[in-house]
């Protein structure tokens, strides 16, 4: 019975509660002010249960991570019955929702932790280019464009100042958050086209 | 002659060289994985002196974000022989200028070391608001409005991806992404224009 399904789930469980409280504990504090120790004890369980299944306090971080970014994505990709039109609307309705809902996993995935670390990069950046693919899809852009590319990452880097900003100041409302993003968003694309006009998009 | 004006300029100048090394370090590095070892070895100098210096890892790094930002606070701000209708894009190119030639300490700046710290949030955050100020004194808005500051916030944040992302890239020209920026600078205007009509703003 020890390795059986039973056993399976709670150790699934048990990780996934573990990932919560890293999650949690890495939006409000810099990383090295996390100890194993700390994490250990809030969790009611040994360092070495943490080792196992963890490797080290990095290895931790990094699934606390890759945890929140992979909620997020999951969050904002386009359900199968969305009208075209409405793609990237939704999109940025849905990024907030999940921003206010999730606020520390989102902390943490932007800027929380251990700063700059190439792993770290690499699941934040992977979360940009899947929002990045989910707009060139939606304006019919195959290829890759220089211009467009540098235009959506600003947007994003917009929606990401915009969504940290608002979760301490809450101002102005919801909506009027997203019309912005969605108007910049918007903004961003004609800019784009106007300094790339020969860009084959289908808008 | 020990504590006396030569001396003195030494320590300033030796200060200097070692803020300037750190920025690289943390630059390229982790904040864990940059030790107290490894700056006194680079700079030449006993551990005992960068304690002096700085009192801790913790102290070195911030003074060396803080060098960073203040260097880049004072490069884009304008001149005083600037014409008006020139501030904006002027503070974008001086911007672009500063990253490219001290892409080190942008880096650093930006998303070096220790990940979330409250003083070294503090330091870019007054940076962030320096140049919201500028653009507000330039279009005329003497107290803060949400939907303004909101959009300012979200384009400050675009020209700080789009930059990062320049220096990996150099894609498209210098020249293009300065106009690209200016163009969604003046799109994230015109939306907080139009959600926020009432504000007395003067273009």
């Amino acid at each position: 019975m020890a390795n059986g399904p039973r056993n399976r789930l709670q150790t699934d469980e048990r990780r996934a509660q573990l990932i919560a409280l890293g999650v949690r504990l890495f939006s409000h504090h810099p990383y090295e002010q996390v100890s194993i120790e700390d994490i250990s004890e809030q969790a009611g369980i040994s360092r070495g249960l943490l080792y196992h299944y963890f490797g080290n306090k990095r290895g931790f971080y990094v699934a606390c991570i890759k945890e929140a970014a992979a909620e997020l994505a999951s969050f904002v990709r386009p359900r199968p019955e969305t009208e075209k039109a409405e793609v990237v609307g939704q999109a940025v309705q849905r990024y907030l929702d999940w921003v206010e809902a999730r606020a520390d996993a989102y902390l943490a995935l932007m800027h929380g932790g251990m700063g700059h670390d190439p792993e770290v990069s690499a699941i934040i950046e992977q979360t940009r280019a899947q929002i990045i693919q989910q707009i060139n899809d939606r304006i019919g852009l195959d290829a890759p464009r220089p211009v467009f590319d540098m235009a959506l990452r600003a947007w994003i880097g917009g929606v990401e100042a915009a969504a940290e900003r608002w979760l301490a100041t809450r101002a102005p409302a919801r909506e009027v958050l997203a019309n912005l993003l969605g108007a910049t968003l918007r903004a961003h694309i004609l800019a784009a086209i106007a300094l790339d006009p020969d860009a084959p998009i289908q808008l």
